[in-house]
């Protein structure tokens, strides 16, 4: 057995969980401006992509594709962002993230600028309702 | 037959031609402070990685893999940035960065933060002939 699964105190104090996908914990921002999901391998010690197996990669790639397609459901993007820095917090973990052509940072990088609202305790249960639907 | 494939003119004009991999063509930006690659898959009419199929998807998360790969025995990187951001650029691109702790825009994003320093031609031929060399 290994060793239990951690994620970054960071990331677990500052988003809210969604649910577990096959490889990632889900957990969304609370930023109102630019829906934005975090996918988080379950995977200890892996800071970069590469520090996955090729199947994990695979997975990933899986789980952002079920993201995206949620985002382009839910929330029309004008163009959705996703990456990977670590800069700050360096547990891997991707950011998918809905741009649209008037939000707070466009077309400059969204990371680092501040969110302007925050959803209602409403809108995040139907936020996470939803996407559990959609993945099942 | 389909339509030949044309990189953006933006990416073409401002980056440096590399080789091509089995999905990407790969350019070089002419930043010396962050070694920075850009991956553009063949395939017109793409702007976000769920355009691509599953097994592109897969093919593109190898190339990534592989320019990581290669930064990390080159460019001793503090951290590697992945993303595909799009929203200057539509045509579907990632970007592979090699990051610093006292680069230019650390710990932020480091896109729209302009480059300070320029390669030598020799240094240009270098980093092509040794990544020709190492996906060989």
């Amino acid at each position: 057995m290994g060793i239990a699964f951690k994620v970054d105190s960071e990331i677990a104090n500052t988003s809210i969980y969604v649910c577990d996908l096959q490889l990632s914990k889900v957990y969304l921002k609370d930023d109102k401006d630019n829906p934005w999901f975090l996918l988080v391998p379950r995977k200890n010690k892996s800071e970069e992509l590469v520090d996955l197996t090729f199947e994990e990669q695979n997975l990933l790639m899986e789980e952002i594709t079920i993201v995206s397609e949620f985002f382009r459901k839910e929330f029309a993007p004008f163009k959705l962002n996703v990456g990977t820095l670590g800069n700050i917090v360096r547990q891997l973990h991707v950011h998918v993230i809905a741009r649209y052509e008037n939000d707070r940072a466009w077309p400059g990088p969204i990371w680092g600028v501040p969110a302007t609202q925050c959803y209602t305790s409403e809108e995040i249960k139907g936020i996470i309702s939803r996407f559990k639907d959609f993945t099942h």
